[in-house]
């Protein structure tokens, strides 16, 4: 089971909810489960609204954050899950199937890092765009005939695996890490700040026509999150990229 | 994970659930999982067609049984699994926790029994009569602030552990069972047959003031469920009592 501690490491972000009544049954199961914090991103205004003044509202949805990009609502995050179907698309991150997902975040809440779990739009999840800030995308095993989940039956499902099968019973002691333990990951907010300055770099040297610089960006944002860049790795690369953008912008 | 057969094996009874929406978010779960054997006891006949009739209301929902006592529902079922919060009330029945459901269901399933997961109104939950009809109650470990599900959620959840739990893996041979193997226990109907002719026995030999005997029936129904009676002995009790029957009236 899960410590209130470890909990508190959790957040539930959702993408532009529509429904005031799924966003009402996904604070439900977040108190249900004994998670607290919730990001809400680029909202629909009147539906957060009514979700909020709805009779008997949770205070997690009082207390619920609103930030206008999935950048900010995950910036202090070391781990970011996506959730979705993988029906339409081929996913680019790695996939781990929720009844696998405990290890994968026990892992990360040893090293002291902040966990975040996405949840796209009812009626189309979260898209490719929204997936590149993400380092591993969740899959619920649901039938093929059926495998889209409604909201808030998602997050039920989701948070309930988690707090039954992740983290360690209070007084067990932690198990031995198997060799050396690898230092945490940097949160996603460094790693911006490095996508930023690589792509700064990349305009500088001319790497691509204008119009291939969102792709490059998506890209980008893929392959530093599979690095899973430790404090070290990030300054050393920053270190390197920053001397390259001063050489490159002074002599042009 | 469960095969298609085993799935068809577990049916979700639903007992008078009131909210069209909510009668519509399990359908949706249990469709999301690949469960399609749904009965509904003494619903709520506006309520219940205004489910039925919905847009897009899934097949599950014009399939269903309707019945008007929870007997009938889960006559043929050899293991009633009622649902609950625990809060109110102190469980007469053995109460197992979501998370280790799989093995019981298992062991049920490989003795060819079928299964019933029988769910509450949304107010108040199965009431104590409700739950004499169960095994066991399976309890969802829920934060004890926030303790009571939405009721499309808790069958979500409910379904999501057995469907990912439960049953083996196609191609995997069964385990070797432990010891000798227990016979399989008799289904629910059969224990009301041996039931009624107990009452029967009760009350022609004066056994207890007519007040008394709902609660005499209740003990009963416990009783008689948690012996898990097989076949022979079920036969050995019926021809016992119905000897003692036919003794009493006889000879008043």
């Amino acid at each position: 089971l899960l410590t209130q501690l470890q909990r508190d490491c959790i957040s539930v972000v959702l993408v532009s909810p529509r429904n005031p009544l799924n966003i009402g049954a996904v604070a439900r199961a977040m108190a249900n489960f004994g998670f607290s914090s919730l990001t809400v991103v680029s909202a629909y205004e009147p539906h957060w609204r009514e979700a909020r003044s709805a009779v008997g509202s949770p205070q997690i949805l009082q207390k619920a954050r609103e930030v206008d990009t999935l950048a900010e609502a995950v910036r202090d995050r070391a781990l970011v899950l996506g959730t979705g179907t993988l029906t339409h698309r081929k996913p680019e991150q790695p996939v781990v199937a929720l009844p696998k997902l405990a290890s994968l975040v026990n892992e990360k809440l040893e090293q002291g890092g902040k966990i975040a779990i996405v949840f796209g739009p009812e009626k189309h999840g979260l898209t490719r765009t929204d997936l590149s800030w993400c380092h591993a995308l969740v899959q619920i095993p649901t039938d093929q005939t059926q495998p889209s989940m409604n909201l808030g039956q998602a997050v039920a499902v989701c948070l309930y695996e988690l707090s039954v099968r992740a983290g360690h019973i209070d007084d067990t002691p932690l198990p031995p890490a198997s060799g050396p333990a690898s230092p945490p990951a940097v949160a996603s907010g460094q790693i911006e700040v490095l996508a930023s300055l690589i792509e700064e770099v990349m305009r500088a040297a001319d790497y691509s026509p204008t119009h291939m610089h969102p792709a490059n960006q998506h890209d980008l944002r893929l392959l530093l999150r599979r690095l899973h860049l430790n404090a070290a790795d990030h300054r050393r690369i920053l270190g390197l990229f920053r001397r390259i953008l001063w050489r490159l912008k002074r002599n042009p």
